[in-house]
């Protein structure tokens, strides 16, 4: 029999994995100097979880199955959901904010696509109660600073506020399905179908120029200042642009001020209901967005107390692949590797006794006890990054030293047995 | 709506969740000083995958479903199988011996009992090539030190080998079918059953006494001395003693001496061929088994070259059943947390860029921007374990000074903005 992996699915190796490691390790370390801390929930939930929030056509995109108790389980597509439903379970009574992070891999399927996968990973971060305001500047300078730190390249920040608009179409009365239908429109970018939908509502040329306005917005904070004015006498989209505002002043005390203001950002997902925000890295193409997020009420689902929540998930194969784009490098791996090589069969004991010392230092030690020729092993350190070989012969066995070869500069040196592993440790390449 | 979480699956939140990193991370630093490298492959593969490997009755116990190209597909129920395609994929090119680890979710479709879950973690490692007595005899060293350094009280470690009871039975020229029998109730130390089988096969009373002296080994490696005698005439079952026997004294020289040597272990799998081994933590009661593995060939199910493997998981989930019932605690967490309170709404831009400092520096630093009380918030740090409250109020403003709150001692000094990093890093509770 031939396997090979599913389509869509990847297995990860060595190298590889390092690097993704290594990202993974940026971002919890960034997060968790913000409070955040980790949960983890199943890799599956009952069908209705979902469907209950994205509607009955998220069944086509995911992966599900009844159980033996005939329940209808599905792979979980993203952990919002899964949050969520946690913190109704469980975490209603704790002092808020309640930050939380999560890693994990979610699901999708669909035909397999470059930079798409049918097993993905997200690293997401969620507030839960506290003021809005504040959560939503702490997160988005968290994002920029991991983004920094990962130093992804020429990637831009991108700020609405779905307040706005909604506000300016609670004013006119449009009802809940052809707002929804207008948000649709304006996330993809569908200007004439949104003219076409504002006709039909019979929205007046000053309303259309107010809304048109709106999402013409594009730049910076100051910006803002240009639809206050028509604004004013609708109080509810009023109150979103100081809102917005507000929260942009509160993202530059964090010291950063790079951002875009940009109003026509509307995620497609009905339930956000207050600042949005998309970070692009433009060198992906058309998978270009590597965050997103905002705040949302997602309780409602769930018919317990409302609490806003602000959450945003990286996509994380995307940062990986702007890794590879950029051709970003993770800082050189000091790690010390040894191979031992016992000469003699009979040096067997003696090489275990050294590799288990060398170990209990950390340093990450394998053995030939095999026998093999020198030539062999030291073939064997060269593909497998080892960076020293401890050689220990007739010589080395009777005067209790050890012959220790650099692989890399190609030096050796006999020394103590008992010096071996404060000399492998400050070794900088330059012995 | 109200939803759970499906049957037999968990939420991981905070302490238990840094307890769960805490076992992870030991794990992985061990097996990594012995020179084992990370992989990770899917959370679902092929289910042909698994049927050949452990036969279609195991379609029962996997969740299986198919994708929208009519593949069936599973969820693994553990990762030998995937190491193995993968290394049929991608590795056979490798040099040997290739070292491998993975940690991660399996999943089995069965009635959830307790300390048995649908969605369960495996820590494991295989080494594929190289010298299998080598490979066996630091697998097992290792093993014991893992549970050493994470402090699992009264296991034990049993060391067996199939070599010598399937020796005997194909001197005997008993088939593989009757073998598979024999070797399935010795596993179930169902030795009734095994004496029928053994009268049915008309095996004389000399061989079966040969037998039951062979499962009846169960001390220390000079019990092995007891049945070489009578297996001097059966070379194949004589040869593996002797190999035990070499495994055994390498393992010695790791310094692991506190082993049972026991021949009943039969693992009840077909597809072990050499050593086996068991570590059982008997205050687990009927779930004491925490580690099982062997040496195997799995590649034979892939028409590929024949390569012998050994390998073990941990049960990852038994571990932390382990440590609730044996009450070990994890090191003390000594990460430094803060949560700075500006007294007036005036001074939130002064906070936050005393919390950026302090993030900076890793100190993990949460802000009060709302505005609550004091005592609200000295409240939030006692439920939260935040150590240290950083309080700004008029005159730490003007005077650029911060006051610092240890929450443990009740403590409070007043001391320069720039002198915070290093007294809230080097706070010892002991101030």
């Amino acid at each position: 029999m031939e396997f090979k992996k599913p389509r869509g699915t990847r297995d990860f190796l060595f190298e590889d994995l390092e690097e993704r490691k290594y990202v993974e390790n940026t971002i919890r370390k960034t997060v968790e100097n913000y409070g955040f801390k980790e949960i983890k929930t199943p890799i599956f939930e009952d069908l209705e979880l979902f469907t209950t929030r994205s509607g009955e056509g998220i069944k086509e995109e995911l992966y599900h199955f009844q159980d033996k108790g005939k329940r209808d389980l599905a792979l979980r597509p993203e952990m919002t959901a899964s949050v969520a439903r946690l913190y109704n379970n469980n975490l209603q009574r704790e002092a808020k904010p309640l930050k939380m992070y999560y890693f994990g891999s979610c699901f999708r399927y669909e035909r397999p696509q470059a930079g798409r996968y049918r097993q993905f990973w997200q690293f997401g971060i969620e507030v839960i109660g506290g003021t809005p305001i504040y959560n939503e500047a702490e997160i988005i300078a968290m994002a920029n600073e991991v983004l920094q730190k990962l130093n992804i390249q020429n990637y831009e920040v991108a700020i609405g506020h779905l307040g706005i608009i909604k506000g300016v179409l609670n004013h006119l009365d449009v009802d809940a399905q052809k707002q929804t239908e207008i948000i649709a429109s304006i996330d993809k970018e569908d200007y004439e179908h949104l003219k076409e939908i504002m006709e039909d509502l019979k929205i007046d040329m000053k309303n259309q120029q107010i809304i048109n306005d709106i999402i013409n917005v594009n730049g910076t904070r100051k910006d803002l200042d240009k639809i206050k004015p028509e604004l004013e006498e609708i109080p509810e989209a009023y109150e979103a642009v100081l809102e917005l505002d507000s929260i942009l002043e509160i993202i530059e005390a964090y010291n950063f001020t790079d951002y875009t203001v940009k109003l026509s950002i509307a995620r497609g997902l009905d339930y956000y209901t207050g600042l949005v925000f998309e970070v692009y890295v433009p060198d992906l193409g058309a998978e270009k967005q590597i965050t997103g997020g905002g705040t949302y009420n997602l309780m409602g689902l769930f018919d317990s107390e409302e609490v806003e929540s602000t959450g945003f998930a990286f996509g994380f194969d995307r940062i990986m692949e702007a890794y590879h784009k950029q051709n970003i490098q993770i800082p050189e791996d000091n790690t010390k590797r040894v191979l031992i090589v016992p000469i003699k069969p009979d040096f067997k004991k003696e090489a275990i006794q050294i590799a288990q010392q060398l170990r209990g230092a950390d340093i990450i030690t394998d053995i030939d006890l095999k026998g093999k020729k020198l030539k062999k092993n030291l073939s064997y350190a060269n593909t497998h990054n080892i960076n020293n070989v401890v050689m220990l012969g007739d010589k080395e066995i009777t005067d209790n030293t050890a012959t220790l070869k650099n692989m890399k500069t190609g030096n050796q040196v006999t020394i103590p047995q008992d010096e071996l592993i404060e000399l492998i440790l400050k070794d900088d390449d330059t012995q």
